[in-house]
């Protein structure tokens, strides 16, 4: 593999979105809720949101907007009609203050010395700016599907990132906790490398270039 | 001001081109060419070369593309027309290896702790991408002009930084060592800090809301 590039799924892959979701959802909304369960909920309108995107259903709206629609379900499904404007609009932001898996830090460092790494998450970039702020993510750039206006898994999404950073297919590397992800990367041209996040309920190993447990043990594999 | 991100003109602003890129044509031309006014006879074709894709003359190109375009005018002009393909490649490759001001990477270390730091250039992404890791620049993300397909100074790239951070455009200070970049992104609503760099020419001070000499000082104003 002549790897130059690194792109990353962000929740789940590098952050913990369930744990930091939660959390913020028990400050701000309370008792009221069971915050763990809440967080599930919401991640679960996520493929949803994006598929009405991506098959056309609905115009371009960017992440935040579509965590904000699914907010709003949510919390009158809940019996939560009244939670006021800045409180909706706070909740929206928690999706930027998620802690970094423990090896995330340490293994993006190790893997920047000698590689390009990069966001390449369906989160907008204003939302992976601040989070790369919020966890320290030492990023070269950040890439979102904003960029190009299509979520993953669309095709646009990988082959832009190579044009982007002017590379070809093969010469990036898709890392990512979630098999479709890989599944959608690899019909690009790009190279896998699958990341085990228990948390994530996938399988322990996939069909993918690489499989680790951590992004240490991926700098571990690149030799980084 | 409410400044919650700082982008910055790349080329003079924060890395010296003329050195750099006269360090490169010396090493692969050698002494065929005086290195450094063919470095400003290649940059003296740069804003002509954006307004022919900025009016329409010509689709979209990016910046590789038109340093290369330049660069073979310039060969063909200083006699040199049997210059080979991996030479000129080299050469395009140059506008990559650019050496930061001494006071760049301390300047962009300090501002980064307390806002966004983005360039908003019109390199393309992948050029610099590379010159980050060349210099060490600590960008939270790359902007280029190839992200809105428009060059500076169309609105389209200022007003286009600030939607994809998510702020109002009096939210974004541009720092640049170039008036006209300035006069474009305060029309569009940015505020504005001038570095007087003097190899780039203009004036002692300009008409902007910040400046300074150097990106420390810019930090000192800021409080960073």
């Amino acid at each position: 593999m002549d790897v130059r590039a690194l792109v990353f799924d962000v929740f789940g892959t590098v952050v913990d979105w369930r744990s930091g979701v939660a959390r913020e959802v028990g400050r701000l909304l309370g008792d009221v809720v069971d915050a763990e369960s809440f967080a599930d909920a919401w991640r679960g309108r996520y493929v949803p949101s994006m598929d009405r995107v991506r098959h056309g259903e609905q115009p371009w709206t960017d992440l935040d907007g579509l965590h904000r629609a699914s907010l709003d379900e949510l919390l009158a499904e809940h019996g939560l009609p009244d939670t006021p404007e800045d409180v909706r609009a706070e909740l929206v932001l928690s999706w930027r203050r998620l802690d970094p898996w423990p090896d995330s830090v340490p293994g993006l460092t190790r893997l920047k010395r000698r590689h390009v790494i990069a966001s390449l998450s369906n989160g907008n970039v204003a939302l992976l700016v601040d989070m790369a702020k919020y966890g320290g993510l030492p990023w070269d750039t950040v890439l979102s599907a904003e960029l190009f206006r299509h979520y993953k898994p669309d095709p646009e999404v990988y082959l832009g990132a190579a044009e982007l950073l002017s590379l070809a297919p093969e010469q990036l590397l898709m890392v990512a906790a979630h098999v479709d992800d890989l599944v959608a990367a690899h019909k690009c041209g790009l190279r896998t490398a699958y990341v085990h996040r228990p948390s994530e309920r996938g399988p322990a190993v996939a069909d993918a270039d690489i499989n680790v447990s951590a992004l240490t043990d991926l700098a571990d594999r690149l030799g980084a």
